[in-house]
């Protein structure tokens, strides 16, 4: 709490979409939002630079990147988003967990979070999770975030001593890519320099055919918000 | 699963009496044992010798060792054990949460091994975390522990295809420093080669009087077992 009794809120940030909606909404609901980042050995560091480029935008108080390397726990497995696995493409239907599915990544995202959280006094989190136009991801379900909520309350001093307690907020994870884009519009979002492509060209344009690409893109279109995403060249039709 | 069928589990090794003990339990449960251990600043390396030289004596198939720098994330908080703040030194009593707690810890240290558990296909993860003999963490309680697997089900592939289940033993968690100790020494644990101590001597040599040294000693003396530890020249008396 700092001398104006503002909450404070630790925010993941991606720098895709759904992040920056959901730190627009924290902002929106009076946080003093701490964007946290994370560099995993994601193929494309354009996503970091999208997460720079929205905590700037909405002001944050400060914005960590945590690097993280798990090369020497199996890295994070054997995922498209961090190997040379081909990212699956103009796929209509999405049939269990997908290539680009990261072990156990939202376990260690939230409890880094939440160990910031601790350290700087703040005691609400959010993350963008989504479990409707979501790619099949088990770390993006709300009961995986009410067992992390209900952890978090266990594991840190808070819960021993009473004296607060962790929320861990998913405001997007039961709408529609649309209503999530539609209230991304009314808070101001400028999804122009948000980032969602698993597959981005060397300048960061967007590939239009990856689940992310596609979900996005059919999100704008449901939405009747005209689509600011940069695409690649070969990317149309 | 390897081709005799034998179960793997990841083991949590931090060098200390508690995790080469849980160690020794999930071998004679007749798990193929994968050591993790974490190296995260903390103000001494002599645990991870420890680690290294338990892992060794244990015949474990592998020992990972991932360094995780959270110096981007408020390091992991201002604590005893990672920063220049003093160890606490011949406390009686123990009353309430002491400088050596570190926020997070346990949380993001099993969120990794979840991560790892699931690259490798083992089910089981072992953690040496003991509530009754302990130093007031909350992250060490039976309550964390349950909703730890909880969470563990939910976050992984598991939970979505119901192909296997995390299991998280935490086989002291009930139990006192001197049962510990008993249960080891059956077990054949070498005691001398592990630290426990939280302001060791550059040699490594004990201090003696930290929570973690007055906790052991009278485990030993509990359990009537001599204690192997080799303690600084003015540890005595």
């Amino acid at each position: 709490m700092d001398q104006n009794d503002q909450k404070h809120a630790v925010v993941l940030l991606s720098g895709g979409l759904d992040s920056a909606t959901g730190l627009a909404i924290a902002r929106d609901m009076g946080f003093v939002c701490h964007a946290i980042s994370f560099d995993y050995g994601q193929r494309h560091d354009v996503e970091l630079t999208a997460a720079a480029a929205v905590a700037r935008a909405f002001g944050v108080v400060e914005h960590r990147v945590v690097k993280i390397d798990l090369s020497a726990a199996g890295g994070f497995g054997h995922s498209a988003l961090t190997d040379d696995i081909d990212v699956p493409m103009d796929r209509e239907v999405y049939d269990g967990i997908p290539e680009t599915y990261v072990p156990a990544r939202n376990t260690i995202f939230l409890s880094i979070a939440l160990g910031f959280a601790e350290v700087i006094g703040a005691g609400d989190i959010f993350i963008g999770v989504n479990a409707v136009d979501y790619s099949g991801y088990p770390d993006c379900r709300p009961e995986f975030i009410d067992a992390f909520e209900k952890l978090a309350n266990l594991a840190t001093a808070a819960g021993v001593e009473g004296s607060a307690r962790f929320v861990i907020h998913a405001p997007l994870v039961t709408m529609t890519k649309a209503q999530i884009i539609a209230r991304g519009v009314e808070l101001g979002v400028d999804y122009s320099i948000t980032h969602s492509c698993y597959a981005p060209a060397p300048d960061g344009a967007a590939c239009g055919h990856c689940d992310s690409c596609r979900l996005r893109a059919a999100g704008f279109q449901s939405a009747g918000v005209p689509d600011p995403t940069r695409y690649a060249p070969e990317a149309a039709g």
